[in-house]
C-alpha cells in the first residue's frame, strides 16, 4: 500500500485583464511537488472589457479541460489594491471563480500574504523571493516569467499544502458540522 | 412604411451579489418604452463567493434565454464605491459582461451619473427620483422595488435613449473610422 496521501492537482490563477497568470501544480504533501504547465493568458487593452473577459473565460475553460484539475486556487483580490486596475482584476477573478465553481470543482481563494507566507515562510516577501522559492519548490531551472506565472503557481503550492484542510474544515461546516 | 426606428429591447442589469437587479425594457427612441419584466437576483451572504457567482451567471443566463434582449447594459462600477462590497459588485460586473459578450450581444456600461442624467436629467439625483422617473417613463403603478430593481430599468432606458448612437460611434472606432 502507497504511503502518503493522493496526488493531488490543483490550478492556480492570478487574476488580470492585461496579464492573467495560469499554473497547474501536481503532488502530495511531504513529497517534492511537480510543474505540470504555466502560461499567461493576456488581452489587450484596446478591446473592450466585455470581450476582453471572454478571452480570459475562454482560456481558463481550455485550461481545466486540458488538465482536468482537482481544485482551483485563485487570488483573493482586495480594495485597498492599485486602484487603477482593480475592477478589471476583480472582474477577471469572478471569471475564474466561475469557471471553475460551474464545473463542481473546490474553489479556494488566498490572499497574496497568505501564499507568500505558504511557499517563503514569510507574508512580506518579495515578487523575487516568491520567484525564487517557486524555482526550488517545482525544481526548475530558472524563477518563470513574468511575475503573474510566477504567484499562479505559487497559489497552486500553496493550495496544495494548505488546500487538503482547509477543504475539509469548509466542507464540515458546509455541511453544518464542527470539524 | 412606419415611422421611426426599430424597436429595441434592452436588458439592464445592476451588478451585486446580495442583490442583482435585472430587468427588460423595450422600445424606440421618441416613443413611450415598455416594461417587459423586473427582477432581482439574490444569493445568500452564506454561500462561498464562486456558488454565488454561478447563481448569478444562471439567473442571467435564463433572462437572456427568456428576453432575446437585442443589446444589454451594465452598471460601471469604480473603485471609489462603498469598499465593504465593491469586490463582489465588480466580481458580479464582470459575470453580467462575459454572459452577454460571450452571446456576441453588444454590450454597454454607463456610471451611475450617466444612468441618472439620462433618465432625470440631473447626474445628482438621489435613488427617489430614480425610482420616480422610472415609474414616469414606463408608465407603471409605483416604482419598482427594491432600488436595485429600478437601477436595472433605469440603466436599460439610458441604453434604449443613448445607447444607439454610442454603439454607432463604438463600431466606426472598432472599424478604425472616424464616426
Amino acid at each position: 500500500m502507497e504511503r502518503g496521501g493522493v496526488t493531488v492537482r490543483v490550478l492556480g490563477i492570478d487574476p488580470g485583464l492585461t496579464r492573467c497568470g495560469i499554473g497547474v501544480v501536481e503532488g502530495i504533501v511531504g513529497r517534492p511537488l511537480t510543474l505540470v504547465d504555466v502560461n499567461v493568458l493576456r488581452t489587450s487593452a484596446s478591446v473592450p472589457i466585455a470581450q476582453r473577459l471572454v478571452t480570459i473565460e475562454r482560456g481558463i475553460d481550455a485550461w481545466l479541460d486540458e488538465y482536468s484539475p482537482d481544485a482551483v486556487a485563485v487570488e483573493r483580490v482586495f480594495a485597498r489594491s492599485d486602484s487603477s486596475t482593480i475592477m478589471g482584476t476583480a472582474q477577471a477573478s469572478g471569471i475564474a471563480l466561475v469557471a471553475a465553481a460551474r464545473r463542481g470543482l473546490p474553489v479556494a481563494t488566498y490572499t497574496p500574504s497568505e501564499v507568500k507566507a505558504a511557499v517563503s515562510g514569510s507574508g512580506r516577501a518579495d515578487k523575487a523571493q516568491v520567484g525564487a522559492m517557486v524555482t526550488r519548490i517545482l525544481r526548475l531551472d530558472a524563477p518563470p516569467k513574468p511575475a503573474d506565472a510566477a504567484d499562479a503557481l505559487a497559489l497552486a503550492v500553496t493550495h496544495v499544502w494548505r488546500g487538503g484542510a482547509r477543504a475539509r474544515i469548509d466542507a464540515a461546516v458546509a455541511a453544518g458540522r464542527t470539524p
